[in-house]
This record gives C-alpha cells, structure tokens and sequence, in this order.
C-alpha cells in the first residue's frame, strides 16, 4: 500500500459503484465517533499524562499484533513482554530494537486490518508518510517519540481530535471507577462513561470469585451470602455505575447459554456455588441463571445488556502460564444461541423496554440464529463484527449476511472494541468506508434509493449507536 | 430505490457484467411460471371471488412482514391480528389504519427482500409509481382497494396475467382437494395442483395425530390400528392426490433424520406410537423410518418427494401461546444431512427413477453437506435458497457455494414457496435476474460461454422445474 | 466457454481490476510447478512408458468427473469400470463409446472446475481446439490416442513441459519406494519424491493394521509387538523415506483428534489395541495419540506433518460393496480443530522447528478455528482450498475467509492434491489466477500496494511451498 493513503481505499474499483460510496462516504466523514464499547483507560484522560512511547503505545496494548508476530516466531520476551515469574529470561528492554523488530516482520501484516489501523494512525494522526518497514523504522521511532512529548498529543487533546463525542470504558463490578469521577471533577467536558462488567461475581469460575462476593458485600453494604442479598448487592453496583454515566454491561461468560429458575431453585443453587460444592454444571447453570437475572435488572433500571460468547480464553497453555491472560492466545468457539437464548427469551423477549446485544465469533450464526432472531424479538439488536471478524471483509460478510432477515434497523452501528486509543480514528473510518461500500452496492444494483442510503449510512455511522446504547 | 424499478436491479455495476446479465434474462424474462411448490389458496381460484383490500391481501399472509414489524415494537394487535382468547385485547380494526402502521415502518425494511417484492407488486401489479410511505399510505390503500373490485384483479385473471403455467398448493393428507375437484370441474384451464403433505400422520407429535389415524382410515376404508393398513392408507391418499394432478410430496420434519428398521421393528413401534407409549426418542424413530417409508412409496409411485428439516417451530411462547402457529416466531436450526440421511439413501439412493429434492435452513450445509451428496447420489436434487435465504443474497451464496461441486443440473430452479398470491412474479423475475446475474460472472470471466449460459438460464427459470417436478 | 480459452479466464470483468490481476499473473505464469501434495504414480516415470489412451488417463482417475457422472444416472459399469466380483455384469469395454458417454453428459460440468481443468487439458495439452461434446468426441478420441504415442507425451516429457521443479507422491509406510529408486538410477534428472502416509500402521480401524504391523517389524527389523519397537520402527521407515527424498508426512484421519498420553498409558492402550480388544473409543484415542507421536517424531527429524480430517470414506454403501474404495462415494464432515488439536498443541504447539499443515472439508473452520489458531501457533500453517473446495469460488473463500486473521505468511501455496498428472498445469494455473484475483481487488482498492502484491502472488505460487515443505 501507498503509505499515503489513498481517498479510495476499501471502495470498489468499479467507477460507478465507487463513486456512490465516495459521496456516501462523504456524507459521514465528520460525523463524531460514539464509541460505546471499548478498552481504553480512563485513567488516560483523568490525568492526561503524555504516552511513553511507539512501543507502549501502539504494540503492546494491541493483541492483534501480538498474535501474528507470535505466529511468525517471535518470542514475546524479544519484543520486551516479560515473563511473570522471570526465571531468568532474557527480556529485551531496548524500545529501539524492539520497534525494529516489528518494522522487519510488518510484512506479515499485509492484507490484515492490522496494517491497515496502523498505517492509518502512522499518516493521519503523526504525518508519517514514508512506508513503514526496517529503512524507516528509526525515523518513525523517534518522530513517534517526539510528537508524543507535546501537548497535541496527550489524550485529552488526541481526544478532541479524534472528533470522539463519548466513549465508553469496561470496568468490573469492584471497580470504585474513581479515574471516572476524577475525570468528572477536572471539569474537561470530553464524555467517558463505565460499562459494567461483573464478570468475576456471576461466574463461579472466575479466579477471584469468593473474593469478590466479599468485596462487593462491603461495598455494597449487602449480605451476599444469601441469594437475594447477592442481587441486592450487584444492583447497587449498577446504580453506582449508572451514577457515574454507564448506560450498559457487557458480559463475557464463555456460552450464552440461560435459564430460568424458580427462586427455591436458585437460592439452592447459589448456596451450592458459594460453598464450592457445586460441578461444572451446576457452575454453568449458575452463569446461565445469572445471564437471566442481569436481563432482568436492565428491564428494571434501562442499562443496554451486551453479550459476547463463544471465546475460548487462554487457548495456549505455554503462554497462559508464563505471561497470564490477554496474551494471544484467546481463541474462537462454535457459537450457537437458538436455544441457549430461549429461558431468558421466554421471559423478557417480547419486552419492548429491554434491549440485548449479541456478539459472536463464529460467522455461521449470522445467517441461521443472529438474524432470524433480531429479526423477530423486540429486545434483540446485532453487535458489529466482532474482534477476528473487525476487518473489511468481516464487516462485508456482517452485512451480507444479516441484512436480508435483519435489516439495518436491528443493528448497532460499529463498536471499537480496543484498547489501542490511537486506533480508533483508523478503525471507525474502516467500518463506515465498509458499510458505504455495502450500500453503494445497493444502489447501484437499484435495490436502494441514494438518498435513502444516505440515511442509512449515517445510521450506521452514528445515530443507531447513540439510540440504541441511550447516549 | 425509486419506485420506478429500474430495469437493471439487481446486475451487477460493472458495465460488461451488467450488459451480459441483461442480455441473459432478456431471453428468459417472459416464460411461463413454473411455481412447484407454494402455499396459496386453492379456494381463490375455485370461486374466483375478488380479493378484499390491501392489508388481507398483502401484509398479514405475509410471514417475512410480520417478522420485521414485530422486531420493530409493532404489536400484532396493533395491525389487526386477534389473539385466540381474545381475553379483552383491544384489536385495531381499521384496515387503513393497519396500513398506515406498515407504511410508518416500511424504511425498516431497506436491504431486504419483502422491500423489493413489495416494490414490484406495487408498480408491476398495481401501477402504484410514487414511492411508498406515510404520505402515501391512503393513496395506496385505496388505489389497491378500487383494483381489487375489478374483474382484471380477481384471482383466475392475475393468475393468466402473471403467466403461470402451473401452481402446486399444498394441502394435508386429509384434504378431500374439493377446491381442486371445482377448479377441474369449472372449465377455467388454469393449472393448479396439489402437494401432499402428511405430517399429521407421520409425526406423532402432531397434536391432531391420533385424530387424524382415524380420519384417514375413514378416507382410505383401510385398518390404521396395525402398521400395514396404515401405509396402505397413507398410499390410499398418495393415489387420491396423484388422481388430482398431484405429481410430488413434502415432508415437515425438523431434521432429516431417517431410518430403515425391519418391518418387525417398524410394526412394534407403529403400535407403541399408537398407543402413546413411545418416548421422544422412539417418536423420532418413528419419523424418521416414515421418511424411508415415504421413499418407497415415491419410487413405488414416482411422486417427487420434498423434505426441509431445520425449522424450529414457534420459538417464541409468548406469541404461540397468544397467537398460535405461523405468527413470525418460526427459527433456523443448525442442519445435517450426511449421516441423517444415509438409512434412506442406502435403500433409494442409487435408485434412478426416484427423486429426492432437499432444501435447507443453514448455508453451511450448502458446500458442506448437500453439494457433495447431490453430486453423487443420483435420486438428490437441491431445492433453491429457501425462506430467510429467498433473496439476492441468499441466491447467490447458494449458487457460488454447490455449483462447483454439484454443478447447475443438480438444482430445481426456482420455488416462490409463498401464501403471498401477488408476489408471486415478483419472486420469480427476483430469482431469475440473480440466476442471470451468477452466469453473467461466469460469462465475463471466460468460465463459461455465452451460448452455454442462455442455455443454462433457461434451465434454471423454468425448464429444470417442469422436469424434476414431472410437470 | 470458448475452447479457445481466453487469455482472462478466472480474471475480474472490471477493467481496472483485471489489468492488475492480468499484470499480476504476468508475473507469476512462467514460475516453476512445485507439487508438494499429489497422487501421481511414480512408476509412470520410472517406466516412461506410453499413457494407453484419453478414457484411461483422462476419465477414470479423476473422481471429480466420476462423481457427477454418476450423480446424472451414468453407471460405471457403462463407463468400463467393473465391479469387484464380476457377477455377471455387463460392463462396457469400447473405450470409444465409454468416451462418447463423457462428452454426451459433458453439459453436466458447466460451472464447475472439472469443466475449466478438461478444456484446460485439451486445449494446451493436445492442442484440441474445437468444443468438447458428442460431435467432437470421435476427434478428440483419436488425436489424443495419436499422441500419447508419441515422445512429446511420454511421462517425462510432459513433466518437463509443465515445468514441474519438484513433485510428490505419496506412498503408504511400508513401501519399498523400488519406483523413486529407479527414477533415481535412471539418470533423468526429474524431481519426484514420496511422502511418507503411514494410516496402516496407526489406525487400528485400517483392514491391514495387524498385516501391516508384522510387515513394518521386518521391514524395520524392530519389534513391533510392543510400545516402544513398534515406535520405533515408525521412525526407522521414515528416515527410509527422508532417505529417498521426502520432506513430508501425511495423514488421513476422519478426526483431528490428538492425545497426550503418559508412556504407562500409551503402552498400555498399545497392548489392548494390537489384541483386538480395544473399543472405538480406545481406537480414536490410539488414532489420536498416534498424531502426537507423529508430531513428536516430525520435532525430531524435521518432517512436516500434514492433517486432511473430516472425510466420510465410501458414504455409498452399495458402491463401497461393489467397487472398492475410492470411487466417488467419500463426503466432508463437520470438521472441528479447536479443542481436537489442544494436546498436541500443548505439547508442540509452540516449537519453532516444527512445522504441522491443516486441511479441512469444512469451510466453516476457516474463520472460526483455522485462521485463528495459524495466525497465533508459531508450528501451525494452513494448506489450501481442498478437494471439494479445489476450484475458483472454493479458493476465493479461503483467502477471504483466512486473510484477515492469519495472514498470506501463514498459507502454503497451491497442493493439486491429484492422480490427474495431465490437469497438474491447469490446476496451478486455476490457483495462481484466482490468488492474483484477490491480490488485484486488494490493490484496486487501496489495501496492498502492487509491488507488494506481485511479491505476495510468487510467494502463493511458488516460494511458500517451497519454503515451507523444505524443497
């Protein structure tokens, strides 16, 4: 790719089809970014500190990166990522070499979105426009480095430039969201909101579970060592998170399988859990059960309910073990959501008032579940492509394959879903270049009318997520 | 999309493809309809009475409509439909306002195929140019309206107008096909069919199974209390149909599952079924040997046999319970085929007079499954892209994903496989330029020559479907 | 098609794209075939003696034309193949007539890749310039004859023609490799080397398991009657096999399914399985084990393994009865590799020196598990668009399926994976035409720029077989 990047990118080569996703395209350009779920760190823009580094900034933080360089032999230490217990290990500490070594294997990355987000974020947000590689990986180390120590470039000030008019940050239930309350204080008036994700008090598996029933009891001021005090206590959590701006939760339990309890049932289970006797079973009926009861808290208190199964977590054990999670080696599962869904359908589906998010990473769903679902049930809107699948063809088989049984109207617009900040500008351009190409198609094909595309694509681009997440 | 159908929807924008596409379904455009599997009304061309207005006739048979409003929060009171126990619900009973209601949403329905057919029946049928919407509603309804009452809008007229050559409706095995006795006996030359579809005495979980072994012994004077007086009764029906016209069966079950037990084992478990002593298990057995049994009898017979497993039947309670069966709530199910079938196939499935047509609900199965199988065994055939996947898109990742294994012969051209009478040119000019679009490709891309593919239109537009089907 | 193939066969119709793509191919037409995965018969250039004649070369060893032959009612006893015990069939023995057959269904095969590979064949190979049916079939009949007996189409003549650099064939573990010897003594200096495909020996389900372990023990001259000789006498063969050329092994199991066994375990389930008393799950668990130790042993000398799971072998119980193996009736699997690989992957998974291919029936396993788990194990490549999938569309899912996650640097090229030694050009040329059609839309739009795109297409063609299969 011409490291000066083309106005054309992503639009098809054919001229008529090309120039109506330009002017729909032209249509959206500016539209501010909602970005309404995401792993940025509000810390970030509590205390607008400069970033360290390209290494820290634009490498590490950004598992898709990681996984490729791993696949392509490099070892995690060489690139500077040290083990947890280090054994000796030798680690590279020299940001320089290490730059460089992502500047040697940067050919690896051509024809992923990977390339794509960072030549993006290199031209548009530092101006660097020679083509990045081992000649130039200097040169763009220090011109990084450089720009980083000025005032344009702390977050607050990449903030506003980035035209980002909210984005929301992921906490866990515990979290006192006290980087969120500083930023309220410092009087900035850039949006950043919480998204509530308990993760480590509605799964059983979770490594911190019993701790956290005890935390969340003291800060509560619940007793979660009964089934109803327990829901107490997660409710007064998400009054503390909606206090503080959150309009959703997110939930990443591994199925999204639910069910539908009686209340003796349940009380009997949730004592069996707590007192470590219940088996897999039981501990994944628990997690189905509770899927149910955050559903019903969001009919109650109006937050967005956002899932996301079908994630095999920590898939390579060598690495599990040695560097902890979020390393590389999460990996996708056969999704399915028909009948997993149904206990919790039976009971809140038909609510008008209730709104549900599904995410997935197994494409097969989109066309046999996602749309056949979202397109009958009330509460059901599609998340983006997600995560292996935030790519122009991803997004292109997204909407391939949903819109006929979905329409546009049952999703969501695009979520970032990253904690590589300077990526975001690179990867909103991406999705709403992608749905313009999807719609000129349309058009040209006279399935659609070009103002009505219009419409559309500024849905997709901007209104739908702001709507749908009530920002 | 103006509501002036341009004559190019649906080619592709690049100009070489388009002008081979429309050169392509220019030979095909005028002939006849073939329509080999449906579900209209016998009795509308029996009486030949006129249709009532818009909303009867064009929004609530529609299943795909109904679907996409109910997503949107558009309760089915609120467009007219009563529940069962009408339990003080207040129904909307202004027809022109249920229309508006429609034409209020009908932007939901932008990039799927309900909008396109709606669009052609509009303008094609109607003469209805200016596009659709609120501001329109009241012109539409009551242009609609003053149509319907003429002589030109009855039933046999739009039949001969819409140039069908032949119809199949479908009716139960109990259906004494008296609409069809009167169309024969009218002297109207119209052909219209029936379709044998059994499924109240082949499923025991039919709620009217039991009553239906009685009725159908009562039809057939033959013994339904032991196994052979029940086939014999089912074959009693069978030839009933065939003396109709009927030339093919179709088949309900939720999978494909078959089976091929000795007749001591069929005969013990036709009499536990009977006497409702047999478990889930054993009632699915019992299916899935009435699938094998159904087998033979279409070799014995000829009649063209039709099975379309995968279907999860009234998915949502609420609306079933409410509103009972074909309210919108019917779901995709995960599909399979290479094992289920193979009882049935390694009785009939070398066997050459013998056609089984299989149709599906989960692309994946497409390359996966029914592409290799109906490239080998000479008795499969694959029905066209059915229900969510009856649409450009879904026609089109169904020819890319089986012609390469299963070539174009293997296929049955097009099903409408709708209640919607006046769709029905719509649906298949739809399938027809999306056929020609996929050899248009072919074409430009020196795959296949021009001849060969006029050839191949032709094939998939009408004449594979008057074959297969025995018309 | 024009059997005057045209320069832009497989090429996009728009200009702009087909100009890269054709300037793209320029690039790449002349390289060297290299053939790292095959079926060919390596006494054909031994011997270098005469092919007999088109049915005999062209028709029966290709059980893509056999399978749609048969699928359109034409028994192989009509086509000269005789059934195991003769029975008194009657089984065509005019190869004239047998030839007339193919050319009379040659219609059949309009869309798919048999179609492109056969004209392909026809045109460049002998020159046949005329359309392929009936009318034409007694020239095409006696030209080719005329030919095949002359020098130009001896084995090795043609293997020069085709520009083959190297080939492989693959050949079961207790093979004496006499044919590589003799290409070997020969003095020509044609490359064909074996690949070592021991399923006799490790699948204790395979009809010569017990035969194979007595005659891999005297071939190995180590006891196979226990654990630890009868892996050793696996090794011993394949270093008999590196010795004569091979850089590879290949296996043909239904499942991915890998084990990690104990020594105590594995010996023990070795001692149950060699005494027939093990049950089938104790036979996939030995299967499963078996492709541990593969693995191991690939770590130890460095031979790439290959996996090619999910094949229904002989789904066609008749057939399978009536003529053998291998004759049309073989059908995918759901495949799944996820969970299937983790014990092997926990074992090997991130060794740097060790490299295991994946194949797969199952499209649905590109994005969902292939792409995923080659775009992060550093041991993990992906072969390509396999058998069914072996054709324009199969191979355009695959890249647009598999790119985005794992990368170009992840794939291994093209395996013709064919007994069709004729079709081999048209099968390269199929491939690197429809790699250089992705990499043309990738330039088109701005993604890749197009000097990197002629690198990425000689390593598609050419370097990544090379490089990865250690040619």
């Amino acid at each position: 790719m011409s490291v000066h990047l083309d106005p054309h990118r992503y639009l098809p080569a054919d001229p008529a089809q090309r120039k109506i996703a330009a002017e729909l395209f032209a249509g959206i350009e500016k539209l501010p970014i909602i970005s309404p779920h995401g792993h940025t760190d509000p810390a970030w823009f509590a205390q607008d500190e400069p970033f360290e580094d390209a290494v820290s900034l634009l490498l590490w933080p950004d598992h898709y990166l990681l996984r490729l360089l791993y696949s392509a032999g490099v070892t995690f230490e060489s690139i500077g990522i040290a083990p947890h217990a280090g054994n000796g290990a030798v680690v590279e500490e020299d940001r320089r070499k290490i730059w460089k070594r992502l500047a040697e294997r940067y050919y690896i990355f051509r024809g992923t979105p990977c390339r794509a987000w960072l030549d993006y974020t290199f031209l548009h947000v530092f101006g660097l426009d020679r083509p990045f590689g081992p000649d130039t990986a200097d040169h763009y180390y220090d011109t990084i480095g450089e720009k980083l120590k000025t005032g344009a470039f702390r977050p607050r000030a990449l903030f506003d430039r980035f035209g980002i008019e909210v984005i929301a940050t992921t906490e866990n239930s515990l979290d006192r969201l006290e980087q969120h309350e500083a930023i309220a204080a410092s009087g900035w008036n850039g949006r950043v909101i919480s998204t509530f994700r308990p993760d480590e008090v509605t799964d059983p598996d979770h490594e911190q579970f019993a701790s956290s029933l005890t935390r969340i009891a003291e800060l509560s001021g619940e007793d979660t060592g009964e089934w109803k005090g327990y829901l107490r206590a997660i409710e007064n959590r998400r009054a503390f998170f909606r206090a503080h701006g959150a309009t959703a939760t997110d939930h990443g339990h591994a199925t999204a399988q639910t069910a539908d309890l009686s209340q003796a049932e349940a009380e009997a289970l949730f004592a069996k859990v707590t007192a470590r006797k219940a088996d897999a079973r039981e501990r994944e009926l628990f997690r189905a059960q509770m899927l149910t009861e955050m559903a019903r808290m969001s009919v109650e208190d109006g937050m967005v309910m956002q899932i996301h199964p079908g994630c095999w977590r920590n898939h390579n054990d060598f690495l599990y073990h040695r560097f902890g999670r979020n390393i590389g080696g999460d990996m996708p599962m056969a999704g399915a959501f028909m009948g997993q869904l149904k206990p919790l359908l039976d009971r809140f589906g038909n609510n008008r008032d209730f709104t549900l998010l599904l995410f997935t990473l197994d494409e097969t769903t989109y066309s046999r579940e996602l749309a056949p679902l979202a397109g009958h049930y009330p509460c059901l809107k599609l998340g983006p492509a997600w995560w292996f699948h935030d790519s122009p063809e991803g997004m292109r088989r997204f909407r391939e394959w949903t819109t006929d049984t979905a329409g546009f109207y049952n999703t969501v617009g695009f979520n970032d879903d990253t904690r590589m900040f300077l990526s975001i500008p690179a990867r909103h351009a991406m999705a709403r270049r992608v749905d313009c190409v999807f719609l000129a198609r349309l058009v040209a094909e006279h399935q659609l009318g070009e103002d009505e595309a219009h419409e559309v694509a500024a849905e997709l681009a901007y209104r739908l997520a702001r709507r749908v997440y009530k920002l």
